[in-house]
This record gives C-alpha cells, structure tokens and sequence, in this order.
C-alpha cells in the first residue's frame, strides 16, 4: 500500500486538529541513533501531552496514510527508531507524556506515562521502598515506552525478567487511533488474547503504548557484589549453578567478562579501575539481593569456597562497601563505552541456550577466524545466555579496513547462532538492522502468522514501517 | 463462515490420511465438563501421536471447514473443552503425546509434549532437583498444553506467575496446519511478535499446542507453613506486605480462607481437621520456601511477633512437620470439593486491584444480599488479588431453588468487578461460560483487535469456534 508523505499539507491538517505547542521543529537528533547506521528523514515531529493527543495524531495519520515513527528516548541500537527511507514519517515523541501517574506499594504496582525516562521510575519505586528491576545501560535517557516497544532485557533479567516480564498492563493508541485502555493493576487476568505482550516487543509496529502499569519488587534487604576469575566458560556455568543452590532466586545478575574487555579498558578508559593486576581471561561479576538474616558478603564467601574446593574460580574480590561495589559494577559498566571506542567490526547480541554456551564462544571464535583475524569480546548476561559477542580489528587496524568483512563476519556469528537453537537479537530487537536476519533465520510458520497480524491490526501499514517486518 | 460437520464424509477422508489407531470412539468423557453446564457433541475422535499427525488433521479441517476442538485434561470451568453447538468437531485429545522430551537442569529447562498431565511435569523436575512451580487442584488430571492455553493459575502464581510467566517456548500447530517450531529453551529472544504469549491463553481459537519448553526453579531449601487468624481481610492485606518486606520473594503462597468454607468443610467433609477449635471469621494460609541458611518455622514465628505487636493476628498455627503442613493444606485444598457439594448457586472467579480486595469482600456482599439472602464463601489468592467469590443457597434451600437469581447474582457481582477495575476471569479464562462477559465488560478497542487477529490466523473460524470469541 503506498504511502504518503509528513509534508506541509498534512502538517496544516494537524495544526487544525491539535494546538499549535504538540508540534515542533525536527532536530537533528530525532534522526540519528547510536550506532550511527541509519539517517532518520526530517517530516512532522509531534510532541503530544497525553494519550488522546496522540490517538488524534495516528487517526489523521491512518486516514491520511502517513506514516508514524513512535519515538521514545532514541537509545535503540538497531535503527528502529529512525526512518531513513520510504515517505517522511509524523514522528510522535513520547517526551512529554513523562508523569509517573500512581504508586502503590502494597500492590507493588506503579503506572507510568510511557514517557518517563527509566532511571525517574527506579527513583520513583525506591522513594516507595520498592525495586523496579529493569536496569540497562541507556537507563538515563532510555523511556519506559521504548523500554516495553523493545522489550528491554539488561543486567537483572536472570532475577526479575525482562521488560515484559515487569509489565501488567497497558495503555496504547493502536493502529486505526482507537485507545486501548488497558491500564490494569491484575495480577491475573484470563480475559482474551494477550495483546499487552503482542505490543510489548512490537517495536511500535502495531501501535504505540501510551502509558503502562509496572511490576515493583522488594528492596532486597542487603547486597553483595563479587567478581570471580573462573577458568572458563565451562567453570563459570557450574558456578551460577552453584550459586543457585546456595541462594535461590538471590542471584540477581551473573555477569560474563572477558580478558578482552578488561584489556580494551586499560588501552581506552585506564581511570577505570580493574579488580586484578594480572589480567584475568575469564571473570564473572556475581550479585546477590538476600532477605533479612542473609548476610551476602558471607555468602559470597562460602561461595568462593565451594567453588575453590570445586576447581570453579582461580581469584576473586568480594566487596566489602558500597564503594567497592560500584567499582566492580564500573568495570562491567564501562566495557561497552570500551567497545565503541575501539570500534567494532560488527556487534552481535545474541542467546544461545545457557548450556551451550561454553561450545558457542569456541566455535564462535572458529567461524569468526575463517573469515580473518580478529580481536572477539564475549561478554554479557551469562545467566539468561545472553552474550554480546562483538568482533574488533587487530591492535593498530582500523574497523574501516574491515568494512568489506563485516557482513561476512555477521553472517558466520549469526549462522553458527541459529544453528545452535539461539537467537541473533537477544535483547536489542530486529529494528531495522535484522530485517533481513529475521527473514533468514525466522520460523516459516511464525513469519507468516506476524505478518497476517500487522496486516490484520495496520492495513494500511503506517506503524514504523520498515521496522521488524519488511514494508 | 458456514462449517461442516465432522461426518463420516470426513472422516474417511481422515481415515486415507492417518493410521486407523490414530482414531477411537467418542467415549462420553469428552463431552462433559467438571461444572455439568455444557454437553458436547460427539464428531470424530482424534489420539495424534506426534506434531505431524496433528498438523495433517488441521490441515484437513482447514480444507474441509471443519471445526477443531483441541482436548487436554478436560478439566477447565468455563466450557471451552466442550462444544454444544454447531456442526460436530474433530475433537483432537492430546493425551497421547505425553512425553517429557528433554530436562535441562543447568538451565532451569524442561521439554514437555503438550498431553503430560502436569502432576508428571512436576514429579519430573522434581527427579533434577528442580522446581516447576505451577500448582492447582486439577493438577492429577490435567494436561500442561490446557494448562498454557487457559494460562493457568493456581497456588503459586504469586512467587512464580502464571502459566505464561513459566513458559520459554511452543511448538504449535496453527489454523492453516502449519507447524510453528518455536521451542526456544532461551531466556532472551526479541525477534519479532510474541506469538507464544498470544497461543497462551487463547483456549486453543488461534491453533493447538503441541509442546513446550518450561521453566524450572530451584528447589527452596526448605519450606514452612502457618496458618493465621487475622481479624479482617485489611489486616490480611497488612500481613501480606510485612511477610514479604521480612522475606522477599520467600513468600510461595499467600491463600485467604472464610469461616463459611471452613462451615462447609465441617459440615460436608468432617474428616477434614481444621486447625482452630473456634471456627475463626477470616484466616490466612501462608507458605514460605526460603534458601539455605534461613529457617522458614523461625521467620514465621518472627512475622507472627510482628504481626501480633501491630494487630494483625488473633491467633495462629505454625506447621512443626510436612505431616503438619499438610494438614494446613489439606484445608485450604478441600474447599472447592465442599463448596461443590454444597452446590453454589453462582460461583465468581475474580480479580481486583490487590488494595482493593476489603472494600470489594464488602461491597460484594451488599450487591449479593441486594439480590436475595446467601451465603458467600470468598476465598482464594490473596496475593494475587484473585478471589473466588461464590455464592451459596441458605441452609437447607438447594441451588436449584435459586436457579432464576443465578443472573442476577453473577450480574452484580461482575459490575462490581468490573467498576473496580477487575476481571470477571482471573485464572479460569472465558471458555464459553464467559463469552457475554468478555463483549460487555471488555475495553472496544481490544476486543477489535481480537477479532482482527482471530481473522488474520483463523480466516475460515475452525478452531474451537464459540470459545472467547463468539463464532
């Protein structure tokens, strides 16, 4: 179905229905993303204040066929938030929609704007001396619509799930610019289809959610953090498993690092400060949220033991502060920003099952060297078999060298990835960067059943087009 | 669309396809249901063994417009398992594809096919030290890939979720007979629309299961049980929130019980030994499963000091023994066999906002006596804000006594529910028992885009048709 242009004659149509403030000039930034792969088109930039703005905003969209890029904190890492072909979108940011609308504690439950940046919901969740789990990288700028569109996964996944995990309920304009209003604070509810998880993931293709009720946790009483040197990938998975028979659910993230990561550190970042003066291979950062009675520091301890007496871990430091374990979480932190500054060749977030790990990054390896010699740093969410597996230039080469490489190297990660019963977007989504991925590796039977579903709820095609599903 | 009946017609052409043993006669088994509201028609009788088998039996209802009725345990309230109307169905029963396929304990994975009864999932975990935590009364009887489609509930959703929550992946047979392979034993995969979360909780309407990939959990370290006396649900709600601010995620089950059911249970089941001498008006049933190093008889102790201290207890019983706890259990699990005996007149199974439970325990009573003099037995997972609230003649009158105010009865308390922000369906799903209610309680907009992806996946309406939908 062709589609139409954001020019001046649809603006003039907006600017009858809508005030004059919801519409804005499109800066620059509205039209580039992290990566810096894809360069967004300037159309309308709408700024609505609440859910019936926006639902006015895609009903003139639908009928005009426009189409609509919803837009959140633009931290995406797969080019779903910027549309570089096709007719200039309406892009609609969420920005304003940014009010956490209610907490309440003895639910657990807190509903938020989709809007609101994630770190102001975790703040909002501790004032109530609760924990709203979701914690990634981008979490200063990133907002909770895009955290949901995407189905944002992160470093407490292993314990808490991903976005969709943490979600009850929904709020949302769907595709014709009816509103759903599914706000709901249930914990259970058998009522129907589950469109609240078929827009959760959707990366806006189906809709854009307008406002969504949070699952919150309980602060766990106290805390501990640990970084192992393990003797491989092998040590590290009976480690978890062993952690996991001591703890329970207390695991909260288990954390792979590779030596690689720890040495682009030194060369890039060397203010950060690292655990160990002789650079390890492999390392896992280990913490545990325990209850009241559980001292974690002591658990950690007796963890170590085992797995010493077990032949699991070579060294380890355990916190002792709060300072000591913002050091070794800076560590972690710091190995992506590490990564840009190196230059990738081509990153790949993929999951493979948890056992599978250990063969994975072997034969990874293997199929990435048949191409050339590269440097690799695996590392990630060890727990949730969730790696970031990003192939860098020798020292002193330049990833632009590579260029002609790079869709070689990919394809070999991603082959060797499905192959193995994984998945080649584990966390970041399909975007427009894995299209052609999804179409390759996807299930016949699936595929078919997405696209009679975006045809079914977007005839005319207008929700983010290109993204996830080929326009 | 008109549908044909499963007729002989169709079955010889069943017959030319599929072994002969793959079809029996229709024992009268599969045609009834637990609560006796439905009679099923008997079509042609399926037993598949495999995935292909019953993609070739779709296939052939597609072709030939034949409705598909997929058959668990049979064990579901509201209906969908029977089909009293319409031409005949090809009923297929998945109890042969009974098979644990694989169990992955390092990564917390269990394969089932769709027919095993879930009390085997669990004794099978069990066998690799691990936890599959769904647990419900039915649990002998029904069949895990029922349990997905209904997105079952039970005991234990407030710590592990739902059915949906504890499921990784499907292999499916949709509406067209094509195979979705979607067995993903990952913890992360966002590629694309979630397809699994839309077949959970669809009641078999957009295409069969077939098997699953499950999570596993370990095994709490050890397990205690109280049940408490507390003087009003408020208090309930109270003690709810400090048992979890002392434990965390500890707390496994958090189950409200009324003196009504324990009226019940001494009237119709008095070999059932209640733990109070004096029939108290409310209690609660607390069961907490904490990791090593904690002991769950000693955290109660200290929540019953606490709760004492704030008023939130009048009296209490802390399992010393797994007989003890199951004497605690034992209570709790007879109900619903008491209240059956005993015979509802109209029996509601509901959710609300879990700070809302007081105030709807109150106002339902109110709407139901505005109706007429009844007994109420409410009880059910507090935790979860889920309520069976049911309705009973007075002492010595019979429901059928009542027959003409079942209505009225249910009408009033599903407004209720539904002004309060509830669900009429917390746990059960909407089957056919429910189908008016979804059309008048359901927000428009979503139930558009049900009918919408009804159409897109099952154009010509051959599965179970008449479930959740109307047909």
């Amino acid at each position: 179905m062709v589609l139409n242009p954001a020019d001046d004659n649809f603006a003039s149509k907006l600017h009858g229905l809508l005030p004059q403030d919801v519409f804005r000039p499109v800066e620059a930034r509205y039209l580039e993303e992290p990566r810096g792969r894809y360069a967004g088109q300037a159309g309308i930039l709408a700024v609505p204040r609440n859910v019936d703005e926006v639902a006015t905003l895609v009903r003139a969209a639908a009928e005009a066929r426009v189409p609509v890029l919803p837009y959140g904190g633009g931290t995406g890492l797969v080019g779903g938030q910027v549309m570089p072909e096709g007719p200039a979108p309406l892009v609609i940011s969420m920005e304003r929609m940014n009010a956490i609308r209610s907490v309440h504690p003895i639910e657990n439950v807190l509903v938020a704007d989709a809007g609101v940046v994630l770190a102001d919901i975790q703040s909002a969740a501790r004032e109530a001396n609760r924990l709203f789990p979701l914690s990634l990288a981008a979490e200063g700028s990133c907002r909770i619509g895009g955290n949901l569109s995407t189905n944002a996964g992160g470093v407490n996944v292993l314990r808490y799930g991903n976005a969709r995990e943490l979600c009850l309920g929904l709020e949302a304009v769907l595709p014709n610019g009816t509103v759903w209003h599914g706000l709901s604070r249930l914990r259970k509810d058998n009522t129907g289809y589950d469109l609240r998880d078929l827009l959760i993931g959707a990366e806006g293709t189906l809709g854009i959610i307008t406002a969504a009720a949070l699952k919150l946790f309980p602060v766990p009483a106290d805390v501990g953090t640990a970084v192992f040197v393990v003797p491989s990938p092998e040590a590290a998975l009976k480690l978890l498993a062993l952690v996991r028979e001591q703890v329970g659910e207390g695991v909260s993230a288990f954390e792979l690092i590779h030596g690689q990561g720890l040495d682009f550190l030194a060369e890039v970042l060397p203010d950060v400060r690292q655990p160990f003066a002789d650079r390890p291979e492999w390392c896992v950062l280990i913490e545990l949220g325990l209850p009241a009675g559980l001292k974690p520091v002591e658990a950690l301890e007796t963890l170590y033991e085992g797995a010493d007496a077990a032949g699991l871990v070579l060294d380890g430091v355990i916190a002792q502060s709060e300072a000591q374990r913002n050091e070794l979480w800076s560590v972690r932190e710091h190995i992506p920003e590490a990564n840009r500054r190196i230059g990738s060749v081509s990153s790949h977030d993929v999951s493979v099952p948890i056992s599978a790990i250990p063969e994975f990054i072997r034969r990874g390896a293997e199929v990435v060297s048949a191409v050339g010699p590269f440097r690799i740093n695996c590392f990630g969410h060890l727990g949730d078999g969730n790696l970031h597996f990003n192939v860098f230039p020798m020292a002193g080469r330049s990833r632009d060298a590579h260029e002609n490489q790079r869709e070689a190297v990919k394809r070999s990660v991603h082959d060797l990835v499905h192959e193995m019963g994984g998945s080649v977007s584990a966390e970041h989504g399909i975007g427009r960067m894995k299209v052609a991925d999804l179409e390759r590796y996807g299930d016949p039977a699936r595929l078919e059943a997405m696209r009679a579903i975006k045809q079914a709820l977007d005839p005319a095609g207008i929700m983010n087009p290109g993204a996830v599903l080929r326009a």
